[in-house]
């Protein structure tokens, strides 16, 4: 299975000896430092267990090089360790590693090595996945300081959307955004394109996995500040709007999944910004700003807070 | 769950930022490149549910530094990924972190980053461990020549005859003689120690996990080279002897979990080898010789070759 699937997932990584060894090599260029994350998935907790297996190989290979983009690293490759059911058939993993085939080329990442193994219980994966930064300069949770903007890719929520349609809302909406809505929860577009960008701009960034304000609370945090967000500066889809209709924003940003990237940066850079955005083939746009204090403030148009821990959202 | 237990288990890596973040930084100094392993372990499948927590992560751990140690590379750091069932218990997460404590003192190693995430499953952990060694020398598989000799660290088959014992073997076997089979089978040694003094001498490497006869053939197979064994050099303690008798070399080299390093490396090198074996604490000795063919043959004293298909032996 691995000389026939996985083995030619690795062939251009030197270091990989094509997965005949037991460990694989990789240089780190001069100047830079490694980057590395890991990230388990679990059938029936991250994703559903009748799910085409060349999305979940995707995703699970997406969320990890999302990780390394807010950091403004560039992925080099990634290690699988991949614990099957018994049960398991050849024509799945085939389908899997072809998935795998897809993001590597749309990425520029190679397999470097891995495990295989097989289990009781769900179908579990763990992706370790290794970039390269400038050395010191990977843009960490903790930099944000008063007075810098703060910024989103992309749009929010629509990965919560997307699974709020597979748990049976939205029978009445357009087979266009029912779609849109499921690709974005079942494959994120990680900003691995932008995630450089970030480097000598932003002060803080991360992926936004946990939902967009809670995951701004952990900058808010790990940088000793408050964060203040203008609720109708949150971009969201015409989808997510004709799905969630007046709830959308709060909904959205209470939602996880996105894997877009939130930052902080001085005004200053907004231009410089958008515009590695823009070559990058990404919105961004500006939601709020960091003050001192502590926590993330969620202001309506009057600036009056909106309260967070309405029924039906995560409580915070 | 995460500050409390396994922060503290980070705090010593500088680019782990108590585990704050997304990702880890590491650098790899001038001269070196990273060498990377990954290993999933399942329980009920690579060790038993009720083993100690504390037992369960330093073989984790263990196993991957086993993979460091026989490419000739000073390991630095690692990853996890735990998937805890659903009835976990904080009392079993703060024996598994101690465990981890102290083999990050015995190894000098440091947890640098990892995920935590709930399955309905058995426990399942994958660790990806991190080392360095100089550019270009790490040991492969492929590297043995006609002409080298042969050694192996420690002894074989302790780990095997630990696990034959737990599954009912051995009854009237000495209590020192089970505890120490035991111990064998549940906390492997990694010859972390040994492992860098491969580098300049040893032409091929790994470390036994699938049974000695079964990895050297691996070495035969990706060096293109034949390997022959003498039966009788084949080091055995004492309690496997006590507890296999006139089977005891047979099934040491057929079982699995040594985690001894073996390799090939020109005669004339064993002199070095030895020393510095010896300052590691581990024995090494010499049990075959490689030649020009293909796979592994075993010969008793005469040099005949004696079969291992024999029932109960892996078939290979």
């Amino acid at each position: 299975m691995i000389a026939r699937y996985f083995a030619p997932l690795a062939e251009k990584a030197e270091g990989a000896a094509n997965l005949t060894d037991d460990v694989a090599t990789l240089r780190v260029p001069p100047g830079q430092e490694l980057v590395v994350t890991t990230d388990a998935l679990v059938a029936g907790v991250h994703f559903f267990e009748d799910d085409l297996p060349d999305l979940i190989a995707r995703k699970a290979l997406r969320v990890n090089l999302s990780d390394l983009a807010a950091k403004g690293a560039t992925p080099v490759g990634y290690l699988l360790a991949l614990s099957l059911p018994r049960d398991w058939r050849e024509d799945w993993v085939a389908v899997f590693a072809r998935g795998l085939a897809q993001d590597q080329d749309i990425f520029s990442v190679s397999l470097l090595g891995g495990d295989t193994t097989s289990t009781p219980g769900p179908l579990t994966l763990a992706i370790t996945a290794l970039g390269t930064v400038p050395e010191g300069r990977a843009v960490r949770r903790s930099g944000a300081k008063p007075g810098d903007a703060v910024f989103v890719t992309g749009t929010i929520g629509d990965a919560g959307g997307g699974l709020a349609i597979r748990q049976g809302e939205g029978a009445a909406l357009a087979p266009s955004h029912r779609d849109g809505l499921g690709a974005r929860y079942l494959l994120p577009e990680p900003r691995v394109a932008f995630g450089p960008s970030l480097l000598g701009f932003a002060h803080a960034s991360l992926d936004v996995s946990d939902g967009l304000v809670a995951d701004l609370g952990h900058i808010a945090d790990a940088s000793g500040v408050r964060i203040a967000i203008d609720a109708a500066s949150i971009p969201l889809s015409a989808a997510l709007r004709a799905l969630w209709g007046s709830e959308a924003t709060l909904r959205a940003v209470t939602s996880g999944d996105d894997y877009e990237i939130a930052l902080t940066a001085p005004a200053a850079h907004e231009p410089a910004l958008a515009a590695a955005a823009k070559v990058a083939g990404v919105a961004l746009t500006r939601i709020g700003r960091v003050e001192k204090g502590e926590g993330v403030v969620f202001l309506d148009v009057q600036g009056e807070d909106i309260p967070l821990t309405h029924a039906g959202f995560v409580h915070f």
